[in-house]
């Protein structure tokens, strides 16, 4: 899917998770990595072309969901063609001559802090201090060059900026996946169907009930029980202007009969006032 | 409810939105509240009887809900015994002989800057600086005394440390509420029964799936729609430790017939591994 010089937009600055996600599911041949500032960037460097494709967060395993993403998705002419579940494992780095003692200011997105909540509580001396981005954080350390000053981002932030690893894997819990999906222009014609070995298909669908429906969402998730058709994850998010009102994405695992996965769709129009699909890929 | 002296909790400092909201439910007579620097400073003041009461926002019409005190719920041993929702309305504050063309920084909550967003896109010359809080935020101008700084925060707080408005009503959609819940110690023998004159009532309750139930959980919104019990609303959060598992926090108008509403619990705990029931409570 990726030929020579395929251009892949991601949030952060280089060494960040989302980088690291890109390569994971492009690999790293002959990729062009398009680092932007905000994750609104990475939508209008896809729908305006100047990407091939585009890899979001869109939710950690102990933190949840990244819903300014979801936000953008609903908002972006983009599809889903593919997803990435990447172990992320945070490490202390600093300047060449700090010492784990010396440390007293500790910088990284306060998620990133949030997660070594534990680590973090034992280095006594040390101030946790919120900044903008993981790798944003490592090459801030680098450039400042002070040595009571660390950063905790990935291994690779900390390669890319010639950091010293001071302490590795200072997460609280092991399990801490971040979920990313990758997303192309939804006006291009091919999807994405290159086979990777997997069976499992995902399809993401984004709903609003019609008003004053009784048991609303009941309804919308027996279409697909009704189907056997497995739900993976239903995320709510405001309607803005509507109080209390919510768009519900759901992502459920498409039926090896796609004529299943058209009639369900088909169902779901019938009973909800906007029904948009997402993407169906691979999962992660 | 509240007697003389009822000590009531909240997150942020004098003139924050939760403050706001403590005096609408209780009314301001008699009243002490109690600001704490964070959420769970304000659950371990509950759990811990410093404070009788204790009220935290839990969503936003704008920006969706409030994740952390969702999972503060479910570690704290209380009961929702109450809601809010409270118009939220943005002001810019200065201190006195400031002016609108001056300002240069404009402090306040990342959301609440999100929420100004066109507004502060027309006021060219200033830069948009995250704060911890709003009414904190309002403090910090009033503390630091320059005229180029400016807070957003509500009349109130600008009332409490004595800044002129600006400008008022700047959010850009007036359909911007946030809504509270009252939580009081789960040990507590009497819960809220004071009627305030509305008839529907709510229940909220959180619980997790058995493994590998297929179409697990359109079998628990069944429980509700068999019996004609409407949902309000679905919130998952991530279990920790066992990434893309979740927990689904659940509110439903309570069921006139009491029977009806224990026997709905009763067949959720059947069919999930977890089911608490955080709280039955008056709609705000």
């Amino acid at each position: 899917m990726a030929g020579p010089s395929t251009v892949v937009a991601f949030q952060g600055v280089s060494g960040a998770y989302s980088e690291a996600a890109a390569q994971e599911f492009f690999g790293a041949r002959g990729l062009v990595l398009s680092p932007l500032p905000e994750f609104a960037s990475v939508f209008r460097a896809v729908t305006t072309k100047r990407a091939a494709f585009g890899v979001l967060p869109v939710e950690n395993s102990l933190t949840g969901s990244i819903h300014q993403n979801y936000d953008l998705l609903i908002d972006h002419p983009v599809r889903i063609v593919g997803e990435v579940k990447l172990r992320v494992s945070h490490n202390l780095l600093a300047v060449k001559g700090a010492t784990l003692a010396g440390i007293r200011t500790v910088l990284s997105h306060p998620q990133a802090l949030a997660q070594c909540q534990g680590f973090l509580a034992k280095l006594k001396k040390a101030e946790a201090t919120p900044f903008f981005d993981t790798a944003g954080s490592a090459k801030h350390v680098a450039e400042h060059g002070a040595k009571d000053v660390a950063a905790i981002a990935s291994r690779t932030a900390g390669q890319t900026y010639g950091l010293v690893r001071l302490a590795e894997a200072i997460e609280d819990n092991a399990q801490n996946y971040t979920r990313f999906i990758v997303i192309e222009p939804e006006s291009k014609k091919a999807p994405l169907a290159k086979a990777r070995g997997k069976t499992r298909r995902k399809t993401s669908v984004v709903f609003a009930m019609k008003a004053n429906v009784s048991g609303a969402l009941h309804k919308s998730l027996s279409i697909f029980a009704i189907r056997d058709i497995d739900l993976v994850k239903i995320e709510s998010r405001p309607i803005p202007g509507q109080p209390w009102q919510y768009l519900f994405y759901l992502d459920f695992a498409t039926p090896a009969d796609p004529d299943t996965g058209a009639r369900a769709i088909e169902h779901l129009r019938e009973i909800t006032s906007f029904t948009r699909v997402l993407g169906t890929y691979e999962e992660g």
